[in-house]
Protein backbone atom coordinates (compact mmCIF):
# COMPACT_ATOMS: atom_id res chain seq x y z
CA UNK A 1 0.00 0.00 0.00
CA UNK A 2 1.01 3.44 -1.01
CA UNK A 3 2.40 5.45 2.05
CA UNK A 4 0.70 9.06 2.80
CA UNK A 5 1.61 12.42 2.15
CA UNK A 6 0.98 14.16 5.59
CA UNK A 7 -0.30 18.26 4.63
CA UNK A 8 0.24 20.20 7.72
CA UNK A 9 -1.90 23.05 6.54
CA UNK A 10 -4.36 25.63 8.26
CA UNK A 11 -5.83 27.40 5.17
CA UNK A 12 -8.97 25.41 3.79
CA UNK A 13 -8.30 26.73 0.27
CA UNK A 14 -5.10 25.62 0.03
CA UNK A 15 -5.68 22.65 1.35
CA UNK A 16 -8.54 22.24 -1.22
CA UNK A 17 -6.12 23.68 -4.14
CA UNK A 18 -3.52 20.76 -2.96
CA UNK A 19 -5.87 17.92 -3.61
CA UNK A 20 -7.36 19.27 -6.94
CA UNK A 21 -3.23 19.37 -7.89
CA UNK A 22 -2.63 15.99 -6.72
CA UNK A 23 -5.94 14.57 -8.51
CA UNK A 24 -4.70 16.11 -11.62
CA UNK A 25 -0.85 14.60 -11.27
CA UNK A 26 -2.92 11.27 -10.87
CA UNK A 27 -1.30 10.76 -7.14
CA UNK A 28 -2.61 7.98 -5.78
CA UNK A 29 -1.71 8.14 -2.07
CA UNK A 30 -3.62 8.67 1.00
CA UNK A 31 -3.30 12.96 1.84
CA UNK A 32 -3.57 13.06 5.41
CA UNK A 33 -4.26 16.83 6.67
CA UNK A 34 -3.85 18.37 10.08
CA UNK A 35 -4.60 22.03 10.62
CA UNK A 36 -2.16 22.54 13.43
CA UNK A 37 1.63 21.80 14.48
CA UNK A 38 0.45 20.06 17.45
CA UNK A 39 -1.58 17.56 15.69
CA UNK A 40 0.96 17.25 13.34
CA UNK A 41 3.01 15.97 16.17
CA UNK A 42 0.69 13.80 17.17
CA UNK A 43 -0.01 12.17 14.27
CA UNK A 44 3.85 11.48 13.55
CA UNK A 45 4.33 10.06 17.09
CA UNK A 46 0.75 8.35 17.27
CA UNK A 47 -0.33 10.62 20.25
CA UNK A 48 -3.57 12.16 21.78
CA UNK A 49 -6.30 11.59 18.77
CA UNK A 50 -4.24 9.49 16.82
CA UNK A 51 -3.33 7.18 19.55
CA UNK A 52 -3.67 3.64 18.50
CA UNK A 53 -2.18 4.39 14.88
CA UNK A 54 1.04 2.17 13.93
CA UNK A 55 3.59 4.92 14.74
CA UNK A 56 5.89 2.73 12.27
CA UNK A 57 3.84 3.56 9.23
CA UNK A 58 5.21 7.00 8.29
CA UNK A 59 4.84 9.57 5.42
CA UNK A 60 5.98 9.23 2.45
CA UNK A 61 6.37 13.22 2.54
CA UNK A 62 5.16 16.10 4.84
CA UNK A 63 3.84 19.29 3.30
CA UNK A 64 4.45 21.84 6.06
CA UNK A 65 3.08 25.66 6.50
CA UNK A 66 5.23 27.68 8.46
CA UNK A 67 2.62 29.55 10.06
CA UNK A 68 0.21 27.47 12.09
CA UNK A 69 -2.03 27.64 15.33
CA UNK A 70 -0.81 25.86 18.22
CA UNK A 71 2.54 24.67 17.39
CA UNK A 72 4.52 26.54 15.00
CA UNK A 73 5.89 24.56 11.58
CA UNK A 74 9.43 25.41 12.53
CA UNK A 75 9.14 24.00 15.68
CA UNK A 76 7.81 20.86 13.83
CA UNK A 77 10.24 20.48 11.65
CA UNK A 78 12.66 20.35 14.46
CA UNK A 79 10.67 17.90 16.50
CA UNK A 80 10.77 16.16 13.32
CA UNK A 81 14.14 16.20 12.83
CA UNK A 82 14.93 15.68 16.34
CA UNK A 83 13.47 12.20 16.72
CA UNK A 84 15.61 9.41 15.02
CA UNK A 85 12.42 7.78 14.07
CA UNK A 86 10.95 10.49 11.80
CA UNK A 87 14.47 12.58 11.10
CA UNK A 88 14.77 10.99 7.23
CA UNK A 89 11.41 11.68 6.31
CA UNK A 90 11.63 14.21 3.76
CA UNK A 91 9.73 18.06 4.74
CA UNK A 92 8.84 20.48 2.31
CA UNK A 93 8.18 23.66 3.91
CA UNK A 94 5.05 25.19 1.68
CA UNK A 95 4.75 29.33 3.01
CA UNK A 96 4.05 32.41 1.30
CA UNK A 97 7.08 34.18 2.76
CA UNK A 98 9.79 33.96 1.24
CA UNK A 99 11.46 36.05 3.99
CA UNK A 100 15.65 35.43 3.72
CA UNK A 101 15.60 34.85 7.23
CA UNK A 102 12.55 31.95 7.08
CA UNK A 103 14.44 29.83 4.27
CA UNK A 104 17.70 30.06 5.76
CA UNK A 105 16.41 28.87 8.94
CA UNK A 106 14.39 25.89 7.42
CA UNK A 107 17.31 24.92 5.52
CA UNK A 108 19.37 25.07 8.83
CA UNK A 109 16.36 23.16 11.22
CA UNK A 110 16.97 20.18 8.25
CA UNK A 111 13.95 20.86 5.32
CA UNK A 112 14.71 19.32 2.59
CA UNK A 113 13.20 21.99 -0.04
CA UNK A 114 11.35 25.40 0.72
CA UNK A 115 8.97 26.34 -2.09
CA UNK A 116 7.12 30.08 -1.51
CA UNK A 117 3.18 29.35 -2.62
CA UNK A 118 2.33 31.01 -5.95
CA UNK A 119 -0.58 33.38 -4.86
CA UNK A 120 -2.19 32.64 -8.09
CA UNK A 121 -4.43 29.77 -8.62
CA UNK A 122 -3.12 27.76 -11.62
CA UNK A 123 0.41 28.84 -10.64
CA UNK A 124 -0.47 27.34 -6.87
CA UNK A 125 -2.01 23.74 -8.59
CA UNK A 126 0.68 24.05 -11.18
CA UNK A 127 3.76 23.95 -7.72
CA UNK A 128 1.95 21.23 -6.25
CA UNK A 129 1.92 19.22 -9.38
CA UNK A 130 5.45 19.17 -9.42
CA UNK A 131 6.50 18.88 -5.91
CA UNK A 132 4.02 15.74 -5.97
CA UNK A 133 5.49 14.63 -8.95
CA UNK A 134 9.17 14.97 -7.65
CA UNK A 135 9.07 13.71 -4.07
CA UNK A 136 6.30 10.38 -4.80
CA UNK A 137 7.82 9.48 -8.50
CA UNK A 138 11.12 10.63 -8.84
CA UNK A 139 12.68 10.80 -5.53
CA UNK A 140 13.95 7.69 -3.31
CA UNK A 141 12.54 8.04 -0.10
CA UNK A 142 13.98 5.86 2.74
CA UNK A 143 12.44 2.49 3.06
CA UNK A 144 9.28 1.99 5.38
CA UNK B 1 24.43 36.78 -12.57
CA UNK B 2 22.56 33.13 -12.03
CA UNK B 3 24.63 30.79 -9.87
CA UNK B 4 26.48 28.02 -11.15
CA UNK B 5 25.23 24.12 -10.66
CA UNK B 6 28.16 22.18 -9.34
CA UNK B 7 28.10 18.52 -10.69
CA UNK B 8 30.02 16.24 -8.84
CA UNK B 9 30.48 13.18 -11.67
CA UNK B 10 33.53 10.78 -13.06
CA UNK B 11 31.33 9.41 -15.32
CA UNK B 12 31.69 11.20 -18.97
CA UNK B 13 28.77 9.62 -20.51
CA UNK B 14 26.31 11.21 -17.23
CA UNK B 15 27.86 14.84 -17.53
CA UNK B 16 27.06 14.57 -21.37
CA UNK B 17 23.83 13.18 -20.50
CA UNK B 18 23.38 16.16 -18.04
CA UNK B 19 24.52 19.11 -20.47
CA UNK B 20 21.97 17.70 -22.74
CA UNK B 21 19.05 17.55 -19.90
CA UNK B 22 19.82 21.26 -18.80
CA UNK B 23 19.99 22.79 -22.46
CA UNK B 24 16.55 20.92 -22.98
CA UNK B 25 14.58 22.42 -20.35
CA UNK B 26 16.47 25.78 -21.22
CA UNK B 27 18.43 26.07 -17.44
CA UNK B 28 20.57 28.95 -18.23
CA UNK B 29 22.82 28.04 -15.16
CA UNK B 30 26.66 27.35 -15.99
CA UNK B 31 27.34 23.62 -15.47
CA UNK B 32 30.68 23.66 -13.12
CA UNK B 33 31.66 19.80 -13.72
CA UNK B 34 34.64 17.98 -11.27
CA UNK B 35 35.25 14.61 -11.63
CA UNK B 36 36.44 12.98 -7.99
CA UNK B 37 35.71 14.38 -4.41
CA UNK B 38 38.25 16.02 -3.82
CA UNK B 39 38.35 18.45 -6.54
CA UNK B 40 34.76 19.16 -5.26
CA UNK B 41 35.69 19.84 -1.78
CA UNK B 42 38.21 22.17 -3.41
CA UNK B 43 35.78 23.70 -5.40
CA UNK B 44 33.72 24.51 -2.82
CA UNK B 45 36.52 25.48 -0.62
CA UNK B 46 38.27 27.83 -2.99
CA UNK B 47 41.46 25.60 -2.57
CA UNK B 48 44.24 24.06 -4.48
CA UNK B 49 43.12 24.32 -8.20
CA UNK B 50 40.52 26.79 -7.18
CA UNK B 51 42.63 28.96 -5.05
CA UNK B 52 41.87 32.77 -5.75
CA UNK B 53 37.87 31.77 -6.58
CA UNK B 54 35.52 33.82 -4.26
CA UNK B 55 34.66 30.89 -1.60
CA UNK B 56 31.64 33.50 -1.20
CA UNK B 57 30.23 32.82 -4.73
CA UNK B 58 28.49 29.30 -3.99
CA UNK B 59 26.80 27.06 -6.37
CA UNK B 60 23.06 27.13 -6.31
CA UNK B 61 22.68 23.20 -6.28
CA UNK B 62 25.05 20.31 -5.70
CA UNK B 63 24.37 17.17 -8.28
CA UNK B 64 26.81 14.65 -6.23
CA UNK B 65 27.67 11.05 -7.40
CA UNK B 66 28.54 8.17 -4.63
CA UNK B 67 30.57 6.70 -5.83
CA UNK B 68 34.00 8.59 -6.69
CA UNK B 69 37.35 8.87 -6.92
CA UNK B 70 40.11 10.19 -4.19
CA UNK B 71 36.52 11.40 -1.68
CA UNK B 72 34.13 9.39 -1.61
CA UNK B 73 30.57 11.16 -2.27
CA UNK B 74 29.07 10.36 1.21
CA UNK B 75 32.24 12.17 2.86
CA UNK B 76 31.84 14.91 0.21
CA UNK B 77 28.33 15.08 1.34
CA UNK B 78 29.24 15.25 5.33
CA UNK B 79 31.82 17.90 4.56
CA UNK B 80 29.57 19.88 3.10
CA UNK B 81 26.85 19.65 6.19
CA UNK B 82 29.46 20.17 8.52
CA UNK B 83 30.43 23.59 7.20
CA UNK B 84 28.42 26.48 8.55
CA UNK B 85 29.18 28.41 4.76
CA UNK B 86 27.96 25.38 2.66
CA UNK B 87 25.64 23.94 5.14
CA UNK B 88 22.48 25.01 3.49
CA UNK B 89 23.27 24.31 -0.06
CA UNK B 90 21.00 21.91 -1.65
CA UNK B 91 22.48 18.69 -2.41
CA UNK B 92 20.90 16.27 -4.92
CA UNK B 93 22.62 12.63 -4.93
CA UNK B 94 22.17 11.10 -8.21
CA UNK B 95 23.77 7.77 -8.19
CA UNK B 96 22.86 4.02 -9.45
CA UNK B 97 22.38 2.43 -6.28
CA UNK B 98 18.96 1.89 -4.57
CA UNK B 99 20.17 0.24 -2.11
CA UNK B 100 18.31 1.06 1.63
CA UNK B 101 21.82 1.67 3.36
CA UNK B 102 22.74 4.50 1.11
CA UNK B 103 19.04 6.15 0.71
CA UNK B 104 19.03 6.23 4.62
CA UNK B 105 22.83 6.67 5.01
CA UNK B 106 22.51 10.05 3.06
CA UNK B 107 19.37 11.30 4.01
CA UNK B 108 21.14 10.73 8.02
CA UNK B 109 24.19 12.78 6.23
CA UNK B 110 22.04 15.78 5.10
CA UNK B 111 21.27 15.33 1.98
CA UNK B 112 18.09 16.94 0.54
CA UNK B 113 17.23 14.68 -2.10
CA UNK B 114 18.12 11.33 -3.51
CA UNK B 115 17.70 10.32 -7.06
CA UNK B 116 18.36 6.63 -8.32
CA UNK B 117 19.63 7.48 -12.48
CA UNK B 118 17.70 5.80 -14.62
CA UNK B 119 19.49 3.24 -16.77
CA UNK B 120 17.94 4.04 -20.27
CA UNK B 121 18.96 6.83 -22.01
CA UNK B 122 15.63 8.84 -22.32
CA UNK B 123 14.48 8.33 -18.76
CA UNK B 124 18.26 9.33 -17.39
CA UNK B 125 17.82 13.06 -19.30
CA UNK B 126 13.83 13.55 -17.78
CA UNK B 127 15.42 12.74 -14.56
CA UNK B 128 17.97 15.43 -14.50
CA UNK B 129 15.67 17.89 -16.36
CA UNK B 130 13.01 17.09 -13.31
CA UNK B 131 15.67 17.98 -11.06
CA UNK B 132 16.71 20.68 -12.79
CA UNK B 133 13.34 22.37 -13.25
CA UNK B 134 12.41 21.39 -9.38
CA UNK B 135 15.92 22.97 -7.88
CA UNK B 136 16.50 25.66 -10.16
CA UNK B 137 12.94 27.09 -10.68
CA UNK B 138 10.55 25.85 -7.86
CA UNK B 139 12.77 25.62 -5.18
CA UNK B 140 13.72 28.66 -2.94
CA UNK B 141 17.68 28.51 -2.46
CA UNK B 142 19.09 30.23 0.54
CA UNK B 143 20.26 34.23 -0.73
CA UNK B 144 23.44 34.54 -1.42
Amino acid sequence: MDKVILLVEDNPDDVELTRLAFDEAKIANRLVVVGDGAEALDYLFAREAHEGRDPRDLPSIILLDLNLPKVDGREVLQAIREDPHTRTIPVVVMTTSAEPMDIEGCYSLGANSYIQKPVDFEQFVWAVKQVGLYWLVLNQARSA
